[in-house]
C-alpha cells in the first residue's frame, strides 16, 4: 500500500467510521453471532499475495460489524461506558503513525513530557491533592497504564516492596533474612471489599500474596466504613496476618458506591498510622466514578481532598472521559515507591548519546519504571486532544448531562415503586433495581427474565448482579450517544415487559 | 467536534501523515530538545473552553515534532524495529472506533474470534508446532497482549501455579499446607541467562520469587547450551533451590543469538523430565527474531519445531513485522495453565443474555483469563489487516529484504578489518561491532567516541552493549524504510568518523 492508496483507503475509512456513529442507533446494541460464527467465513491461513484494500474493508461490513457489540450504541447501559470520541481516534491516529518503544526519554521526548503534563492537568482537573501532582511538594506524579488492573498490580508491586523493606529488620544473616521474609511474606495479605473489582485479587494471585475480601452491607449502601475495616484489621492481628495494601474504590463497578475515606484513615491510624514505617498502602481505584471528579460537585461530595493520606489513585479516561480505550491514569504520591520496586538497569537501554544522561540523572522520568511493560504507546496524545477540543467546561457538561440522565430514570423507576425496587443509586449515572414480586425467588426470577428480554430485543443492553441474593440490573446511563429519548425509550421497553412478565 | 469538523481533521491527520512519511529523511533521527522542552511551551492547566482542532493540529508539526525521535527513519538502527505500515494504522483507526473493553465473547464476539483465527494464521506462517494452534491436540492456542513483559509475566504467573500444584502433597493439614507452600516459593527460582531481556527478571520481581542469570560465554556466542544449564540446574539443586521456569531466548537483545532448543530440552530431561509433575516451564521469548520464522529457511535454522517441548513462546509483531506497537502475540501449549492461574470470576461479566453461556461453558475463549488486565483492545484488526495487504509472501520479502541488509552490511565491515572488529553477527539484521585498538580501553573509547559522534550526527542513531567488557555499537536494519543507499550511507559515516578518532 503507497501513499497515493493509503490516502484513498484512509479516507474511504474515515467515511464509513462517521456513517457507522452517525446511524449505530439502527444496530442491534449486542450482537446477535453464533459462537464460531467468523471461522466459517474466514480461510484457515493468511493469504500467500497480498489483497487489495477494497477486500478487506467489504469484511469489515460484512463479517466483522456484525460480530461487533456496539459500546457507543444509545441503547448501552451495560457495565461502563468504554469511550470513544473524534479527537480521541485522530490522538490514535498520529498515535499509530508516529509508532516506538518510548521506553525512557530520549526513545521520544515528546512522549514522556507530554505525559507528564496531560497527567498533571488531569490531576488539576480531578482537584487531586498536590501530592499526585509531578511538581508537587512529595515528587509524585502520574503515569498512563493500559488497564486498571495494571495499574493495581503496579501499585501493588510497590506495596509490598515498601512494606518488606520497611518491616524487616537490617541486621539478620541471609539465611535467617531469607527465612524471614519467607515467613513474612507468606503471612502479607491484600485487602478490599467484597464490592471492590476483582482487580485486586487477581494482582493477588499474581503476586502471589494472600487476599482477603471484606464483606459490606447494604446499610452501608456498600461502601467500606471505619467499624467494618477496622473489625477486618483486628481479624487480621488475631491470625498473624500482615495486612500491606487496601484497594479504596470511589465508584465500586456493581453500585458505584463510594468508601468512606475519612473512615478508613481513621480505621487504619488506630492499626499502623500512616506514614510510619509498616503502614498500609492504600490504593483508591476510581476507575469508571473518577471522571465525575472534574464537577467540584463531585469532587466535595467525595472527599477527594482526603486521599493526600493514602498512596495511589486510578481512574480510566476510557471509561466515562471520552477517550477510547486505553488510557487508565495511575497516580502516585511518591514515585520512588514505583522506582525503588520496579527499576531494572540493562546496558543496552542506556544509551551513548548525551542526552541519555538526562535519563541516567534522574532529570527526566523514565516511565518504564512505573508500570510492568518496558516500551509504551503514545497515549497521552489522544489525551491531549482530548482535553483541548473539549476543554474542562466540556467535559463537566457531558458528565453532567449523563449523569442527570441517571437522576431521571431512577425518579421514573421510583414513580413507578409498585413495579420497581430501586436497590442503589442513581450514583454516577447508574442505578440498580430490579422488579418486584412476593417472594425473593420471585423477584428474582422476574428480573432475570425482564434483563434477558430487553437484552434479547437489541434496542438496548444492561448488565446485571447479584446484591445479598437479589438478582438485580444495572442500568448505567453514561454513553455519549445517549440522549434523554433514548433513556425514555429504554424505560419505557423495561415498564412494558415488567409489565407483562408480571402478569404472566 | 462533530461529523463534518471530524472529516476536515482526518483528512488534513492524513495527509501529513503521509507528508511526514515521504519526508521522514529529511529529519534529524534522534529528538535534540532539552529536557524538559514541552513543559516551556504549553500551559499547566487544560484550557476551560474547547479549542478549533487547527489550533491542536499546528501544535503537532510546532510542538510534538520536535520532541519525537523518529522509529520510521531509514536512519534509525538502535534497539530493535517498532513497526508501522499504513494498513496497520487503517487497523488502528477502526479498532479505536469500534471502542469496547471486550473482556468476554459477547462484549463483541469479532473481537475475540479474530484474534482467535489471526493468531492460528500467525502459528501457520511462523510454523509453529501445532500444539501452539487453538485448534491443535493440546487446547493451546494465542493471545495478544501489549507487550513481551507483560507476555513473561502471564506465563511465569501460570508456571509458578503449576509447578506449585504438580509438587505440593495434597494430604496436608491447612497450616502446614501454608507453611510448605510459603516455604517452597521461598525456593523457587526463575531461570534466564544473563544476555536474557530484563523482562524476566521484571516479572520475577513482581511475583516476588528468586531469579537466577545463567552466564553464556563468547565461544557459544551468548547462547545457553546444554553443558552450561546443566551446571545451573546442579548448582540450584545443590543450593536447595527449585528451577520452576526458564526463559529461552529466540534472537536475544544484545546480539541476537538463538538458545540451543535441543540442548535445553537434554538438560531439562536429566533434571527432571518434561511432562512430569514439577518440570521446567520454557518460556521462548522471540519478540524480536521471532519474526523472520515467516521464511522457511529461519524455521529450519532456529529448530523451531523443537519447542514442542516447551510451554509458551511469544513474538512481537509491532516490531519486525509492520504492525504498530503494540501486538505481543503469545501462545500456550495448553490453554488451561492460563485458566487455572488467571481464572477470576466475578458476577457483573456473567450477564443475562443467552449468549454468554457460550461464555460460561467452555465454547468460546475468555481472553481475560489469558493475561493480566480485563479489558481488551480490539488489536487483531491490524494484524489481519498487515497480513492481508501484505500477504505471507510481502512479509517474506520484507523480512529477506531486510536481513540481507545487515549481510551486506556485515560484509563491509569484515572488508575494513583493519577499522572493525564483529563480535557477532550478522544475525536477523544485526551486527555487533567495535573500532579496533591497541588495548581493550582504547578500543572501548574508540567506541563509545564513534557511538556518540554518529548519534549526534541525526543521520543514523544506533544503540550500544557491553559484551565481555567489551564496549560495542549495535546496527540493526530491520526498518521498514531502511533501503540499500541508507546502510551505505551509514557505513560510510561510520568509516570516516572511526577513521578519524583512530588518527586523533
Amino acid at each position: 500500500m503507497d501513499s497515493e492508496g493509503f490516502r484513498e483507503a484512509a479516507i474511504s475509512s474515515i467515511d464509513e467510521i462517521i456513517s457507522y456513529f452517525d446511524n449505530i442507533g439502527t444496530r442491534s446494541v449486542v450482537s446477535t453471532v453464533e459462537p464460531g460464527y467468523l471461522r466459517k467465513l474466514l480461510p484457515s491461513t493468511a493469504p500467500e499475495e497480498g489483497e487489495p484494500w477494497a477486500d478487506i474493508q467489504r469484511d469489515m461490513e460484512a463479517k466483522i460489524l456484525p460480530g461487533i457489540t456496539h459500546w457507543q450504541h444509545p441503547g448501552f447501559h451495560a457495565f461502563f461506558p468504554c469511550a470513544t470520541s473524534y479527537p480521541s481516534i485522530l490522538g490514535e491516529l498520529y498515535s499509530s503513525a508516529l509508532s516506538g518503544a518510548c521506553f525512557n526519554w530520549i526513545c521520544s521526548p515528546a512522549v514522556t513530557e507530554l505525559e507528564t503534563i496531560v497527567l498533571d492537568w488531569l490531576a488539576r482537573m480531578l482537584n487531586l491533592p498536590a501530592c499526585y501532582l509531578s511538581t508537587g511538594p512529595t515528587r509524585g506524579g502520574g503515569v498512563i497504564q493500559g488497564s486498571a488492573s495494571e495499574a493495581v498490580v503496579t501499585a501493588m508491586v510497590a506495596a509490598r516492596d515498601k512494606y518488606v523493606r520497611e518491616t524487616t529488620p537490617m541486621d539478620l544473616s541471609e539465611d535467617a533474612h531469607d527465612d524471614f521474609i519467607a515467613h513474612k511474606r507468606s503471612r502479607m495479605v491484600a485487602l478490599a471489599t467484597t464490592m471492590t473489582h476483582s482487580s485486586t485479587k487477581k494482582a493477588a494471585i499474581i503476586l502471589g500474596v494472600r487476599f482477603q475480601a471484606i464483606p459490606v452491607r447494604a446499610e452501608d449502601n456498600y461502601a467500606l466504613t471505619e467499624p467494618v475495616l477496622a473489625a477486618a484489621l483486628a481479624d487480621c492481628r488475631a491470625r498473624g496476618l500482615e495486612p500491606f495494601f487496601l484497594t479504596a474504590t470511589l465508584g465500586t463497578t456493581d453500585t458505584c458506591a463510594v468508601d468512606d475515606f475519612a473512615g478508613i484513615t481513621a480505621a487504619l491510624e488506630a492499626h499502623n498510622a500512616p506514614d510510619t514505617p509498616g503502614e498500609v498502602w492504600v490504593h483508591v481505584d476510581a476507575a469508571y466514578a473518577g471522571a465525575a471528579l472534574v464537577c467540584p460537585e463531585v469532587q466535595t461530595a467525595t472527599h477527594i481532598a482526603r486521599i493526600a493520606r493514602f498512596h495511589s489513585f486510578d481512574m480510566n479516561m476510557h471509561k466515562w472521559l471520552l477517550t477510547n480505550f486505553d488510557a487508565s491514569c495511575l497516580f502516585v504520591r511518591d514515585r520512588n515507591w514505583f522506582i525503588q520496586a520496579l527499576s531494572i538497569n540493562q546496558a543496552i537501554y542506556a544509551t551513548g548519546s548525551s542526552a541519555s544522561t538526562a535519563s541516567d540523572g534522574g532529570l527526566v522520568t523514565d516511565y518504564r519504571e512505573w508500570q510492568i511493560p518496558l516500551g509504551r504507546r503514545f497515549r497521552s496524545l489522544k489525551i491531549w486532544f482530548v482535553m483541548r477540543t473539549y476543554g474542562v467546561k466540556g467535559l463537566q457538561a457531558y458528565i453532567r448531562r449523563t449523569t442527570k440522565l441517571g437522576e431521571d430514570f431512577a425518579e421514573w423507576m421510583r414513580a413507578r415503586n409498585g413495579l420497581f425496587e430501586i436497590l442503589t443509586g442513581p450514583s454516577f449515572s447508574l442505578t440498580v433495581f430490579r422488579v418486584k414480586g412476593q417472594t425473593e425467588e420471585e423477584s428474582n426470577a422476574r428480573t432475570k427474565r425482564l434483563c434477558e428480554g430487553v437484552n434479547a430485543s437489541g434496542k438496548m443492553w444492561v448488565s446485571n448482579t447479584v446484591l445479598d441474593g437479589k438478582f438485580a440490573i444495572r442500568m448505567m446511563t453514561g454513553v455519549r450517544a445517549t440522549e434523554k429519548e433514548h433513556v425514555e425509550a429504554a424505560f419505557k421497553l423495561l415498564v412494558d415487559m415488567a409489565g407483562e412478565i408480571v402478569k404472566s
